[in-house]
């Protein structure tokens, strides 16, 4: 089939008799809801979307008992069995997954009971006891992709201000006069790039709060240069405090990394494993994912059973009573399989702000790829955005009621209009709330409150668009909890792997990636070769007056293709005070010198 | 055409010979270069594309002069005039824009100055002076799309921990012994949707310091309902605190709207305009963007300065020379003229994280139209998407190289790679720094920082993307700063403009907008026609036991075909406490009662 988006309607399914029950795929126990009824009828199936979508779950079935699904990196997948240990085909990774989580949480425990503190490292150099360090009060995770996403996601879905896991108090600014004898939660932050800007402005951020802080360095190779680079700068700020990165420091990475030994070498406080059979992006239910959550309090054992619980549903074998069976055949039939509309993300919720930043991960890394399994070039891909509904409606969504048919609604709905419920709540229970929580809600016009109106909105706009012919999905979740985002996740994992079955397509390799980081490499090093030569002093005498053009230098180094490549090093090195710069008739005539 | 993505290679501009210089278009004023060149050679631009563009920059140059450029709403389009107040037509618009800047640089000066404090309620309520009122040191912004989103994209890209106008401080826990003359800004909070849950974090993130919080309320029309409804919350929340809204807050609004009567009736601290010929999502540059800067302590002169400069240039005749011609220009190519290829807008800028979500709403808010000017159906529409580099080559960017050729990515590139410059720049300088800054940049390898690694990530990524004929833009910045995003901005705004011309749609209105709110206003209605059918009592005792399903309520309201929207509705107002619901076999058997 061609590779674009389809100028001819798709036959859509006809309205639905409204006697009749919705065709909706529901999980009472996780009181989750999938409605795919704007796409297509479960109740109706071809018997060739059925027989793709059992093929593509008998697949996942001996993916799940540990076949090599991963045949360009020779390697299983196993990130099912992180919820499930004994699912796991070895009995040595069954007990790798069962002393990690062990670890996590007895790691987390002691941290927040204050048992797991900074070592000063004066007296612990002298082989004294650690008596004079810091509780944690806060964690800086380092990490990038996989190793940050999902920690950045759980963070904004269910910190709670107050119970201090959340860094973004204001109004807590006196300390408590007695010391908890456990602290509910850490409060995160993360450095996740390379932009030395913006290092620092968490740095900043942290201040004189960086010596109760926990670093965790993330990488599951260990060798990851922007983890590397976030943390050589993070030890040099800990070093200007007069504190020392071993001694509030874990990482968590392969065993056997880089990344290992030196957390072994300076002392880090404890090293977590990863494996070489989960996927960065699929790692939220390993300790890359659990540590950070265990730490701020989250119940990881909640957010395990509600991803268990989805898997269960989603290795049903019949794909009309699967949710991720159907999820995958809507997104296959809305792009006609070739990923020719978006997939647009809305959850009405705030918490859920980063669902599409998270999913565009899983999605698009999975499935956007050059070739097939048979090694033909196809070219596949399945784009994902979105940020927030209502919010959204004010921006974007202009454009899905009125602009062109590309694109398919994700509308995600969580019932609990306060994460925490009302004060009443916790009065009843005789309980005290784990944060501040308001009284009952809010009447803003007679019985009708905002989150009515969040409602109102979700609805009206879903009328909306399928009245224009616009499709889209719609996921109900009882809350935004622990329970329901393990179950929410699960769910798309599955589905992707479902859908890279049906167009055959390996879900769990990222070559472009790595060809991203040579490309970078070639730059660095041409970069290094330029500051050599500028080292080396200004070209010969000319009538253009000192230093180098960026053309000229390439020129000298005998890569006249590499002029423009060169320019920007050179432009960026000046900008830094580096080296000069000395203005030319255009950027371009730029010379640069490091005299 | 049709509208579809083309399955046809487009003919791409050859390799350029490296040894001519590129066909960069420079402002060297603003330190600014945009490179077109992976998509359009701007020295060989087609007779066809030259007229087109001059016909376009005549119309901008008409709007610019006050014509009735927004047809369908008969209103004038008069952003550029913010930054210029000269060029407005009207003596009128031209003092009222005048008016406006000095009114918000007097506030904030007196806010921070600390002439201008909470009133204490029953202080003043006696007509005795406002003594015992409170510093403001945090702002709450309740606004929604063009409302917040340049606010909260002016905070994140714009703020200095340390300097007291950033939110997520977590450092500086104890205040200062003695008061400063002048603090250097707020810390800026944000409410931009109706979502119970969101609005009850960012209270509680406040918490005690709401006494010290100004309340901006932010409403173009003065009735938009999730302002309303998060100023209301807000309102509550305050009055839980012992304190009154109106004696806290301002007000941006039209003249003579609902919230101004409102804002009057409250004795709200002030009122700022805006008018009925800036759009919200071109409202930066009116109070609505100007005074949350201000009162953050940026430097809003810079802002407007960069901004008026790129008009300049942006006003240029000859298309060629003019930088928001060459971007509407590319992206007409890239997207034949269709928007057959998504904007995938990756600034290497941790600061520049939220510059795709503010440009997914300019631009899509403005192209996504159903209809052209002469009611012709188009639906024409440009999808934006993106996050930061290099983050995002650990996610989605592995689609881009390997998946569809069906996007053109704009790198953003801001040389300096700290935004405070080291901490010898202002020793040398014999000042203080405005903020913490570090020392000299961190070598994370020979000569090599981590602001090289970033710069190679996008060189060698921009290569990568080339190598496989996928297109793409570079927009080179000196910084991360007010003149800089002025001129950033501007440019946007003037391109989306010149881009509509060429595709004959007009820019400046959001009809499916409206459409949402009255959707939203119909399932409302139907919850109240819901709810008093609850409270009219259980439906006649049938053998289904107590309340009524929704289908059956459906029928008694003589509504058969909203009996699913009556299901969402009514499992909404259950799982909030506010009816009861008693399980049915499925979740569409669930009954529901007001007893």
């Amino acid at each position: 089939m061609p590779d674009h988006r389809s100028p001819d309607p798709v036959p859509k399914p006809p309205p639905r008799p409204s006697s009749t029950p919705p065709p909706w795929i529901e999980l009472p126990d996780l009181g989750f809801r999938l409605d795919v009824s704007r796409i297509l009828d479960p109740a109706h199936l071809s018997a060739q979307a059925g027989s793709a979508l059992r093929a593509a779950l008998g697949e996942m079935e001996r993916l799940e008992a540990g076949a090599i699904a991963n045949p360009d990196e020779h390697r299983q997948v196993g990130h099912y069995w992180l919820r499930d240990p004994a699912r796991a085909p070895e009995a040595e990774s069954q007990a790798a997954i069962r002393d990690a989580l062990a670890q996590v949480k007895r790691f987390a425990a002691r941290v927040l009971g204050g048992e797991i503190i900074r070592r000063e490292p004066r007296a612990s150099d002298r082989g004294a006891p650690a008596t004079g360090g810091s509780r944690f009060r806060h964690f800086l995770l380092i990490g990038i992709g996989g190793s940050a996403l999902g920690p950045e996601f759980l963070d904004d879905a269910l910190s709670i201000p107050g119970k201090g896991n959340s860094a973004r108090g204001a109004g807590d600014t006196t300390e408590p006069s007695s010391e908890p004898a456990s602290l509910p939660g850490l409060q995160a932050h993360f450095l996740d790039n390379t932009d030395p800007d913006g290092i620092e402005r968490t740095l900043s951020r942290l201040g004189a709060a960086l010596a109760e802080t926990l670093i965790i360095v993330i990488s599951k190779s260990g060798g990851t240069k922007e983890t590397r680079n976030g943390m050589l700068e993070t030890a040099a700020a800990l070093e200007r405090r007069g504190l020392r990165l071993g001694a509030q420091a874990v990482a968590v990475t392969m065993p056997g990394s880089k990344l290992e030994a030196l957390a072994r070498a300076q002392g880090f406080l404890e090293v977590f494993p990863i494996w070489d059979w989960v996927g960065g992006r699929t790692s939220i239910f390993s300790p890359v994912g659990l540590l950070p959550a265990a730490l701020q309090g989250f119940d990881v054992d909640a957010f395990l059973a509600g991803a268990r619980d989805m898997d269960a549903a989603t290795r049903r074998p019949d794909p009309a009573a699967n949710p991720a069976a159907m999820l995958a055949l809507a997104w296959h039939t809305a792009g006609e399989g070739h990923g020719l509309r978006d997939m647009v993300v809305l959850p009405y919720r705030d918490r859920l702000l980063l669902l599409s930043r998270y999913l565009q991960q899983i999605v698009m890394e999975s499935i956007g790829k050059e070739q097939d399994l048979r090694g033909t070039a196809v070219h596949q891909g399945l784009v994902v955005y979105g940020n927030k509904g209502s919010t959204d409606q004010h921006a974007f969504v202009q454009q899905l009621r009125e602009g062109p048919d590309n694109f398919f609604v994700t509308f995600i709905h969580a019932l609990r209009d306060r994460r925490l419920g009302s004060r009443a709540r916790w009065e009843r229970q005789g309980e005290e709330a784990p944060g501040p929580v308001t009284g009952d809600p809010l009447f803003v016009e007679p019985e009708v409150t905002s989150g009515d109106y969040l409602l109102g909105f979700l609805l009206g706009t879903r009328a909306a668009l399928s009245e224009k012919g616009r499709w889209s999905l719609m996921i109900t979740l009882p809350d935004v909890s622990e329970r329901s985002l393990g179950a929410l996740i699960a769910l798309y994992e599955r589905a992707v792997g479902l859908y890279a079955s049906l167009i055959g397509v390996n879900a769990y390799h990222q070559p472009g990636v790595e060809a991203g980081k040579q490309a970078a490499g070639r730059v660095l090093e041409l970069q290094r070769r330029a500051l050599a030569q500028l080292a080396a002093g200004d070209p010969p005498a000319s009538p253009r007056g000192e230093g180098w053009t960026a053309a000229g230098l390439a020129a000298e180094l005998g890569l006249p293709d590499e002029a423009e490549t060169l320019f920007h090093l050179l432009e960026h090195l000046a900008a830094n005070g580096r080296i000069r710069s000395l203005p030319g008739e255009s950027g371009w005539e730029m010379r640069f010198t490091k005299s």
